[in-house]
């Protein structure tokens, strides 16, 4: 079974001093041990909320990893940046990502239209937006993790292996 | 209660020249004073679909209100071009607006993916675009007002108190 | 009746070399043929995944089509490069089609999200982006193709007369 590495960036000017705690980029990781059946390396950043300090670490992590997910630093607030940051490193965008996140998000807060999140592909690596609340980590997630190991098979990246149990993920068969 | 500054532009070269009334910005101005208890301004524009002169018309209402509503010019037609103004005068888009006001007028009529309208935030003032037609804007209104005064006071506007038995809003507790 | 032009482009690296047929095409035509009561022509091309040639093939069709469909390319993977292409050489973008042909497809598979289609205007002519196999062309064609004729109408190009007991398409009043 291929080891999988992901990358796990939080962007908050807070978190990343030390203000209080970031319990998003723990769920974030909790989700992914239960979803994935393989052995999974975590690279795990806290950073405040500094568009060119994300937009570096995106490519850093770009390099050795097979996901990197964001959390916080997608809503119109003008230190919210973590969703230019990602448009600016990304070589193609996946919209059909944040119109879902939104349609799920939009079940339970009508403030859901404000999220910016976003997905891409940078260097080979698919990069997710996720919200900032935990609670709203694993509603995002479980929405769009059924597509995530079928799209980093398409660009080359590790092949992920799943709780069945826990969730279901949908690979087409070939022409 | 804060006072409220509510621009709002109606771009169509017809009702900019007199050849029709414009009933859609006061369709605008009838919803609002509906939705807000707080004491509200209008500062109201009906200009032809040049897209340099939208343009303009958004800075300028940008310095002085809290909120800026367009109708008109979002559909496919060469002269509608109210949605390039706006993506080139906002440092921020905001995606979910477009895509809830297309879902919701979907229900009504199939042409509504025709639609091009987008939001943004423009030196801090939050810009939506609506529908040309007067039902239609009523529609999409009552779809993403729920968001607004929470974006508003995301990006340091004035604090919108609304009519409950009117519309409902929702702001989030702060983590 | 007005005699309609429809362009109808397959990117496929390997149905371009001969190496599979291209039945996609096909099914575009085939499904165009139930839907148009009009005298219709159709312009075929099956070329292969490259941007710079899919932006030449969409040009040269935008002069003389009503419409040009695309089919396959709007995946993540490093050789989808027909949404690249289409981005590029429309004036105007039409998300809207994008989201709702996304929105249909998730309703059978979760790798929907997956897709970039989009559609926008070239030239005066509407390129849609389908996606590669024949039973989400259908889906994804039935569910937009309600819209298309008026699209058209706004933009200068010949009126489409619809086989009313295989799809039904909406027309707006004129204001």
């Amino acid at each position: 079974m291929d080891k999988i590495t992901i990358g796990v960036v939080t962007t908050s000017d807070r978190a990343s001093k030390g203000i209080y705690e970031d319990i998003s980029g723990k769920a974030i990781m909790d989700t992914f041990n239960e979803y994935l059946r393989n052995d999974t390396e975590y690279l795990y950043r806290c950073i405040p909320d500094e568009q060119n300090l994300i937009e570096e670490t995106l490519i850093e992590l770009s390099r050795s990893c097979d996901l990197i997910v964001t959390t916080g630093g997608t809503g119109p607030a003008p230190r919210d940046v973590t969703t230019e940051a990602t448009e600016a490193v990304c070589q193609k965008l996946l919209p059909g990502f944040g119109e879902q996140m939104r349609a799920v998000s939009l079940q339970y807060v009508p403030t859901a239209i404000l999220s910016r999140q976003t997905a891409g592909i940078c260097n080979g690596t698919l990069i997710i937006n996720l919200p900032g609340k935990p609670k709203s980590i694993r509603e995002c997630l479980d929405a769009v993790f059924p597509a995530v190991p079928y799209c980093i098979d398409l660009i080359g990246g590790g092949y992920m292996e799943v709780n069945e149990s826990v969730i279901k993920v949908f690979r087409p068969k070939a022409k």
